[in-house]
């Protein structure tokens, strides 16, 4: 144990939610992804990652873009800078949890 | 990109939720902690971490125990073997996430 805050104080809800999380990490992966490649990879209903998707993009972590593939509707979503950011800043965290965890006895 | 299922799809959200993932983070290092320690590491409020640990009991993943020092009452949180196994197999789960983030370009 140590005096230092915990590294989960520093988590942020917005990015450590294990959907948000997942999109974030896929955006990462492909910069720009379609709404249902996204669905299949998160194995999420659609209401679900809807409902994430306005979360990330309010905190300005993605951005969501409605257009068309020939005549048929597509949202694609793309990682913003400020979203890069975060998702490192999270990964940063995880690590000190994981270093944490594996250097105490269980 | 790969094909298997995304690291995210496996996490529990029963344990990957930020304060519970504290919780269980604290009791592993120490295995039987009280409540107030439990409540200054996190940085919660009482009934916050009551919310939480209501979660993680009814889980089995800890046991609660209530009891006296000296005349105050105390409560106390240990880490049970399921708890354990649970915390390990997130922590698996997030490395293999980390992984993922990390070979991937930005």
């Amino acid at each position: 144990m140590t005096d230092a805050a915990h590294p989960v104080t520093g988590l942020d809800e917005v990015v450590h939610q294990r959907v948000r999380l997942g999109i974030l990490t896929v955006t990462h992966e492909a910069r720009r992804v379609e709404f249902g490649y996204l669905r299949t990879q998160l194995e999420l209903t659609a209401g679900n990652l809807s409902k994430h998707l306005s979360v990330l993009e309010e905190a300005g972590l993605i951005e969501v873009e409605k257009g068309y593939e020939g005549r048929r509707g597509r949202t694609w979503i793309t990682l913003t800078d400020s979203g890069a950011a975060a998702l490192n800043e999270e990964i940063g965290r995880l690590k000190q949890l994981i270093a944490r965890v594996e250097t105490s006895g269980s």
